[in-house]
């Protein structure tokens, strides 16, 4: 059976699918339409009651969320660009910062859309967008300084990381973070935006917006 | 070497504190002082970046996020109660839901006490701190009701995901969730608190608090 990716070129599922294209794995992309809110539709809630992409359709079942579905690809691909590292501490590098990514700098960004996750009150939610700009640059801070060690996150190998980086750096600019900012950032989203599978899979949201 | 755990009894650290306890491993824990700020010291800085715990010091260097401190503890205890499933989709089910009480129920919970990491304004941060009820609950109904199999998180096999929900849920009542709505997680809680493992660590921070 094909795998399948549930995704939509604003989100996070952009991660999965550049992670797919670099598998070699054969897979079927379908874009949601969240202009209309498909991502909630009696038919989506079925595939992923959490009303989020990406999902990833597997003969066994649904994979939900970025991190897991990162691992799952590299354990049915492991000869592939994104196969894990046998060392268990090598392995948790890559699990730590793609965590890092998950629980805080995407957060920090979905604050400034996607705040009533959290909040209701109107002004709550203005003064949370208005700090994005900050939180973000925190964020960008501590994986240029800390984390990036370059050329790619974790050195001279391409991992899992990778496409998760270029996702969270893509949004630097709407988010009102200046990349000149972090140069080593910088330097990862243009060697990354010249593979193939990030080429590919840009073209295929360029085709379904 | 042994490995030593970084943590603080009011934190996430407690789930790889009680994975320690599960994997049989030798380690010692260092209770930080968060109403002093330990953890934002030059001293522990240089351990996490991040002013955060948990950090796990492991021969090769630190191991930061749960998720992560969790996988590798399991790869390098397979044997134990927290040993991952071999196969890539079970596996995946583990992650997915690690990934979830990381980057959604623990991000819900912190707008209560730590709002100031999305926002300064006052208005704002006790608007997030007066929603969490709310969004803890929706939290804790799609765990009941789409992802809790029971006993155990993932059903008969206890796993690395069990003291994670162990940890969220017993923030229910602080933050005002009345866990009597949820009588699977209930029942979980119930559970794990007679393990031997979480009756060690639970002393440990009575003893340090």
């Amino acid at each position: 059976m094909a795998i399948t990716l549930y995704t939509s070129g604003a989100s996070i599922g952009v991660v999965s699918h550049i992670a797919l294209e670099e598998s070699g794995l054969e897979y079927q992309a379908i874009a949601m339409d969240f202009a209309n809110k498909q991502q909630s539709s009696a038919e989506y809630l079925r595939i992923n009651p959490k009303a989020r992409v990406p999902s990833l359709i597997v003969e066994e079942g649904v994979i939900t969320e970025t991190p897991a579905i990162l691992t799952y690809l590299a354990q049915i691909a492991p000869s592939s660009s994104i196969g894990l590292p046998d060392d268990p501490f090598e392995h948790a590098q890559i699990q730590s910062f793609n965590a890092y990514l998950c629980s805080t700098a995407h957060v920090a960004h979905a604050h400034k859309m996607r705040g009533t996750r959290w909040v209701n009150d109107e002004a709550a939610l203005k003064a949370m967008t208005a700090n994005v700009p900050t939180t973000m640059a925190l964020c960008f801070e501590m994986i240029e300084h800390n984390m990036l060690k370059g050329p790619w996150v974790h050195g001279d190998n391409f991992s899992l990381s990778d496409p998760y980086l270029y996702r969270i750096s893509s949004w630097a600019e709407a988010d009102g973070v200046d990349i000149e900012q972090f140069p080593s950032i910088k330097a990862h989203r243009t060697a990354m935006a010249a593979r193939d599978s990030v080429k590919v899979v840009e073209a295929f949201y360029n085709a379904h917006s």
